[in-house]
């Protein structure tokens, strides 16, 4: 898949991670207008912190970012941010541009310094191989023990003219709301305003990134990262911006853009073979319907029965009960994609084989309603099985 | 082991689990001082809903209680809350007591109305078999899949005489504070008032029942009773009470009762093989220090790493700073059992030996100092490995 208009991109082995490509590079010559969402976590990495820095530098510009797996570059104090802040100018050296367009992200081990030597020996050899077809190799070499490449795209029509949203993530461990070693890059070459593109992301990773789930931990470097090049616009043409001609198409594109990639971190989460969607109705306040969603995402007897393909009713509604959400007990209704299993507070009259079967299928959509009010909200989360085990307890994230 | 004065115990085979001793009954024929702990969430089981509303108009006043594994008799309407009176009335007409006065608690599956009338034949046979010596049978008739029974014992002195505290208790899976499908029965022979022994047990769980977690789930039926027969002490005697005589000594007995069921529950937690001890130090309030601890305590990236022996301290600190709870990250120290990992936010000088060689001991002492205050908190948590897998992914609890 070629990258909008405006961008090109490569991905190279810097060494990094042992033979395998860990450094991926993105370039707009001409500048982004760029929005990011960061880590709610108290103990934000080195790029994390060097990244949002340099976007209020830069009023929101971005010429490249640099990104690489195998060191997180997290919590390695004054040493690790001097080795981030040596990659940025390294970067902005040889692409001749102001430090503070250079965007840093990295993923995978927690306590190492980031080996930046490595990164700068390899970055002559990522800028030399840029081009609008290095997607493929971008979108590699930002992965760690997922299963495979995320990659999305979209198009919208604004003003006559077709747009493209293009986007490619990592995710696999530490998934969760606010948010996840997740990091996720989508480029548009439609032209938009700094503030306008910070509230259209928000607004799409509320609904997407934000309600997905694998283990319930948040990582130290989570990012996504919005770059619009307006490569597709003439050079005079108007800017999205909010309540906007095009914004609406816009923010459809980018939202399905963030679904599809949420979705895929959430099936490629380590050792996930099912993906459960749980639904939350009729709760008596939109964070009610959060906490109670998030208690059964997260809970690891639901996420191992989900393994079994057992419909283990009895574990969600605990769960559900333990959240701190209100409920109405002797009103409560729980379903199985359509299949009632609890009306009104009990056991509803269903067939065991029918339950075991929807718990069986790569989708496993669960609605539950708490008769205590109308707000909803809903997560994606994975099952936990003897693979989650293996990948966590060997290996060093 | 005996039990106190005044208290007679038994367990049977009421057929509720196929082939395995499934319910317990404990007696003081005169009356006992009771007071209880319940489970918080939202669909507490029928057996819990009944025996807080006897507690309630017997005033605080236990003749016996029933308790039966196999079946939760939770989220089980009408029908459930119908079984479980049956049962209440059958045992208080063969023992001659108000209904009242019985109290029942329930652990296995949840969403199965309680198959009363088997519990109902096989009270007269649990009766036939009270003892003193029958806390052996009792303690066995609670289990589910616990590797074996709980049982913890201490004494105390108050005006001369010795007084013995002796508690039982079942755990394994939904461990969680507030609290799990933990079941803890604790009997004194000593006298008290219903109002000092609520208040007693309140502190007592706080720092012991209430902070210890296996899996983050809290059960539908989690119960703790206190019961003081008074039978120790002359008819005379005055009872315990709040910051009276001997009041101390009990509490201590109390809390090295329950803390020793606690530890024993959770080192037997389902598929557990070693147990972390997560104190929280240098936190702005305590609240932020219990946030953190729980946030470490659940994270299954921990208790994975924990499982594997792998001392990631990257994966605590994450956790950590997910946890809402306020770090100064420059300030963060973190330790294993002494040897410090991490200091001023970036990792100490340590040899990667010695701490692999602390992570693999069956008990784990990690201490966080957080460096925003002078708050504490303390939480125990098992690992999680593949035991723990197979058992939820089959078992239907």
């Amino acid at each position: 898949m070629r990258l909008p208009a405006g961008f090109v991109a490569s991905g190279v082995r810097s060494g990094v991670r042992k033979s395998r490509p860990d450094l991926a590079l993105i370039v707009c010559e001409k500048g982004a207008t760029a929005a990011a969402l960061f880590t709610r976590n108290r103990f934000p990495a080195a790029p994390v912190v060097l990244s949002r820095a340099a976007l209020r530098e830069s009023g929101g510009r971005v010429q490249a970012a640099v990104i690489n797996a195998g060191c997180a570059n997290a919590i390695t104090g004054r040493a690790g941010a001097a080795a981030a802040r040596r990659v940025q100018r390294r970067a902005a050296e040889l692409l001749h541009c102001p430090p503070e367009r250079v965007f840093l992200a990295s993923t995978g081990v927690i306590g190492v310094v980031l080996p930046d030597a490595r990164i700068r020996m390899a970055l002559p050899a990522a800028v030399a191989r840029l081009s609008a077809g290095g997607l493929d190799a971008a979108s590699h070499a930002i992965l760690t023990t997922d299963v495979g490449p995320k990659v999305a795209a979209a198009s919208f029509q604004a003003g006559g003219r077709r747009r493209r949203v293009v986007g490619f993530a990592k995710g696999a461990g530490m998934i969760h709301p606010d948010m996840a070693t997740m990091l996720a890059f989508v480029l548009t070459d439609a032209a938009a305003a700094p503030g306008y593109l910070k509230a259209a992301l928000r607004r799409a990773a509320d609904e997407t990134f934000h309600a997905i789930s694998v283990d319930g931990d948040t990582s130290t470097n989570d990012t996504v990262l919005l770059l619009a090049s307006g490569a597709a616009d003439a050079a005079d043409a108007a800017a999205l911006e909010e309540g906007g001609p095009g914004s609406a198409e816009f923010e459809g594109a980018l939202t399905r853009v963030c679904s599809e990639l949420a979705w895929r971190i959430v099936r490629d989460g380590e050792g996930a073979t099912r993906v459960m969607e749980v639904t939350i109705e009729g709760a008596a306040s939109r964070r009610d319907a959060k906490l109670a969603a998030h208690a059964v995402a997260t809970s690891p007897l639901v996420k191992t029965a989900l393994h079994g393909g057992d419909p283990n009713w009895g574990r969600i509604l605990a769960a559900v009960g333990r959240s701190g959400a209100r409920v109405a007990p002797a009103r409560a209704r729980l379903a199985v994609n359509g299949l009632c299993l609890v009306e009104g507070g009990a056991p509803a009259a269903y067939r065991e084989r029918d339950a075991a079967r929807l718990f069986a299928r790569e989708r496993v959509p669960i609605t539950v309603h708490l008769g205590a009010g109308t707000a909803s909200a809903r997560v994606l989360s994975s099952d936990l099985g003897h693979d989650y085990v293996s990948l966590n307890a060997d290996y060093r994230s």
